[in-house]
């Protein structure tokens, strides 16, 4: 299991009329947070995409929300990757919204590798998933 | 079940480097839908917000994806929904990529009323509940 | 000059927690006034991308708020094309906001083609032109 | 003026079908470091805006684009804020893709201050004009 915390500040453009963070939006933190996580562990997703012709669409999200975030709302997005199969990445997510000493949300992503020159499934680059398990080893 | 059906289209802003409708804008065109729905039954949410001091977030979002959209597709937004309890309504959502001949995604989200003058769970106003069910008798 | 008219509602997502559509969405209404011209036309942006291997980037966009729309507020974006040059089009919009009667904003956007192969700007393609050119004579 | 920078990456649901941040994001980007600044300097503009009644839009917003971004490329964006009367705020933008060695953008947007009870433009509160003032002085 790779653990990583991304934190970031609730956007006047990520509130809506309820005056409190869109719903679609947390989706986006859960995204920025593997975005980071990537940076983290030194893999570049272009890079990557690139060279083994490869993209990684999610086939499933979820989110439970449990309490709201406000503008400028400080938020810790925390994040658990797991290899699931050979095809499929699972991320889990908790957003804590610091500011109110609050969980927000919890969630999860599954993430499969899919070829980018032909409609199907493929599996997961070995050099990302030894990053992963390496990581995942010694933590 | 009020059913209902909303039709768009995949918008430039929609679409991610991977060129297709990013994951989070399924959620953005469910609630789209709803909204059209509203509209179509006659119901104006700021409205019956003001009017009961009330509003509705999500308590809980899925999407499951099959085919991605790519930029202009046309698609259609199949929602249906039902009063699960005197707090809660389930929205189901079917996303049909009307260009492509597929069935995109699947997904649902649980709405609660809530009050805007204290953070606590409500009924749904009645008014609603008798629209929809009575759109529920007669389809 | 090629007129087009593109009719939307304000969506929840569109808000912020000022209660108002977000600024930044107006850019948006705009470039989805434009793709509606381009699908009234029978222009395929995609098809004329791969077929020309161009790419139609922004190089300067503004807007001026006049009158703030609200959650589910009916709008209409205005958008009047023209040619520049044999690389730019500029794009004229209005967006009017119908529940109210008003002129909500009013701004442009200038669009050169690009080549997607390498990083310089090209001619708009001829068959692009010629459309454009033909629908400006006949309105 | 009062200068402030703040650090972001370009996101996935930023790129748009042509791999590059659509342009409606930079005016995103541009707010946020307005936000940034404005945690800063020690405002808060929920609070400001509540004790004041006032809240405030833009009315222009421009942005000429110089240079693309790319996914995770990391981008800089510079802000100047200057007091222009006692009712308009008007802020300068750079942002420096940091990735590439280029400057990506450049624009302004004018904020004003408007009453949140009935609609029409108001002073700036004078608790904000001093702060920024005051940082103007010493910058």
């Amino acid at each position: 299991m790779v653990a990583f915390t991304y934190r970031t500040r609730v956007a006047w453009v990520d509130t809506d009329a309820a005056q409190v963070a869109h719903f679609s939006n947390y989706f986006r933190y859960f995204e920025r947070a593997e975005q980071e996580l990537f940076n983290t562990l030194g893999l570049d997703m272009l890079s990557l995409g690139t060279k083994y012709q490869v993209w990684f669409p999610r086939v499933e999200a979820h989110c439970r929300y449990l309490h709201p975030c406000k503008l400028n709302d400080v938020i810790d997005v925390e994040l658990h990757a797991s290899v699931l199969t050979e095809k499929a990445i699972r991320y889990e997510f908790k957003i804590h919204n610091i500011s109110e000493g609050k969980l927000a949300a919890e969630g999860y992503s599954v993430v499969v590798a899919a070829s980018s020159v032909e409609s199907k499934a493929v599996p997961i680059p070995q050099e990302l998933v030894t990053v992963l398990k390496s990581r995942l080893e010694t933590s």
